[in-house]
């Protein structure tokens, strides 16, 4: 998909729809409840209801309504749940259905990354046993599915302790991923940008996670189209990948270059520009359904990609491969 | 979708699984954390935390985490928010992705369905201003699509009162569906279904919401595919719906005869039997990522198809547009 297809996308008419929308509503307004956009229910379920109404009053009658459609919560939140994951090296979210990360949360520093701890040698796929079984991805949903375990939060970003590194070894961190020309190449070079950035800024916190976008069909029409690996058909295979970027200058409340970055989940040229892929961090809220920067005042927010020069070093993976056998501190986080 | 295939898309190798999985976690079981996976975060933001990591106490040094990933929280949580919504006459929450609800709730009894309150020639369809302005379905998306605005939870349902069949009509209580032949059709006549439970029993919920589901293509790889609508594009077309049927015996902890159906969004024709779409539940928990049940004791469960007939009456839509203009009492949920 390219820059301006994506841009179409994630446009959207805000003011003219907002303006609309008023209008549309200022008869309706007192009908619409306004629960706190922001809330996301726990467990709703109070003690079970009784089916059977209680007996109203004569006075209360009138205005009690007939029905209580909270009353499903007797059997349980339907969900979704997001499945917070608070682990050492990363926090994330899971989607049931997807059976996919929904976003995986890193932080890392000069000083993190100048531990070296652990070996990926020593780390294992898992999956995650704290996702219901129902909705969890399976390590044999990706055998021989034809795509790689593709890490959210890179390996090669937990080295200070190899319980850090493995926590990034569940399925819960992993999407299915395009190996040659993604994974292995174009991708893992984009995460080497990334740690780069702790040349220049103290603490770089990265969210990064999966979309899946429409195209645009020969018959004019947009259409979400993804393969489901496993058997039975289980974990969704995304269109794209994001990454979102929190580029911290180290005082509190100071300044936060962001960049946010789109890339599909394809075989990408290594001569392409990190640029190409950069996008405004708006059109990946729209298109994840997420919100990254809420709560970040504008006049602390820079941009990235204007500070910093975006653009990828390639190494080759056999190069990498070998460097790795040698011992150096060349990172290979891919397979 | 044929039933058969609907089924292996639902089943999971779940006892073997969970074996597998055991065995492969069991020296990895201290890696793995345990959030209380019933839980979504509401704001998980506490005060703003400080890049700038605290100078570390000489003995504490040494256990503590150089990284602290939550501190992306200073910023806003991600989400995703279920942006839950109770109303008068019916409880959902929302994908902010697929710009369609996850789920809608809604209570019918004999007592409900006999108060007509309320005309839906006063109720106008609505945009949700409740959801942000960036992930709110929109009139105009579904303006000239295709598609109807289709009511997860009927207007017919909510005759009770104006206010609460108005509560229908929010955008967040729609999904795009096939016009003739689902929404003006079979989709209604099992609207009619439901409500003539209320003849069976005195208390009766009904979960209703999309699938995207997958399809098995002719490379052999399974795929979902589905139309988003809007320019830009914003709303998914969901491939199937489904309901999710609690029919209660109206004692408290009484007996619960459970439904669950799933039907695509395409032309049904009146003469297929409704138990051709009948699914358990767990089929639909699957393909959802959403839980109906987890706390409905499996000595109060009983089967809905067993215990009344499941077929649907059919009223072609004509008829019951004349039967609405001579004011019965014949529903005319569609459009």
């Amino acid at each position: 998909m390219s820059k301006v297809t994506f841009a179409v996308i994630a446009a959207g008419g805000a003011a003219a729809g907002a303006v609309a929308t008023a209008a549309l509503l200022s008869s309706k307004k007192d009908h619409i409840p306004t629960p706190t956009t922001t809330t996301t229910t726990t467990t709703v379920t109070g003690p079970p209801r009784p089916s059977v109404p209680a007996i109203p009053s004569p006075t209360s009658a009138a205005r009690r309504p007939p029905v209580d459609p909270n009353g499903v919560f007797q059997y349980g939140f339907p969900g979704p749940v997001n499945d917070l994951r608070p682990a050492a090296s990363l926090t994330s979210t899971y989607d049931r259905r997807t059976r996919n990360p929904a976003w995986v949360a890193e932080h890392i520093t000069p000083e993190s990354l100048a531990n070296s701890n652990a070996d990926r040698k020593h780390s294992v796929f898992v999956e995650d046993i704290a996702i219901p079984e129902m909705f969890r991805a399976k390590l044999k949903d990706y055998f021989r599915s034809g795509y790689d375990r593709g890490h959210q939060v890179p390996a090669a970003d937990a080295k200070w302790s190899q319980e850090a590194m493995d926590d990034t070894f569940a399925l819960s961190n992993m999407c299915p991923q395009q190996g040659d020309g993604f994974n292995r190449d174009y991708w893992a070079h984009f995460e080497d940008f990334c740690r780069r950035l702790t040349h220049s800024y103290p603490s770089v916190r990265i969210v990064t996670g999966p979309l899946y976008l429409p195209k645009r069909e020969a018959d004019g029409k947009w259409r979400v189209s993804y393969e489901v690996i496993g058997n039975p058909p289980n974990v969704a295979v995304p269109t794209h990948f994001f990454k979102v970027i929190f580029a911290e200058d180290g005082r509190l409340g100071g300044k936060v270059a962001l960049g946010a970055f789109v890339l599909p989940n394809a075989v990408i040229p290594n001569s392409k520009p990190l640029t190409d892929f950069e996008v405004p961090i708006e059109a990946v809220e729209r298109a994840s359904g997420l919100e990254f920067a809420a709560k970040l005042a504008p006049e602390r927010r820079r941009r990235l990609c204007q500070e910093v020069t975006c653009s990828t070093i390639v190494k080759e993976y056999a190069q990498r491969q070998k460097a790795f056998g040698k011992g150096q501190q060349v990172p290979l986080e891919k397979r």
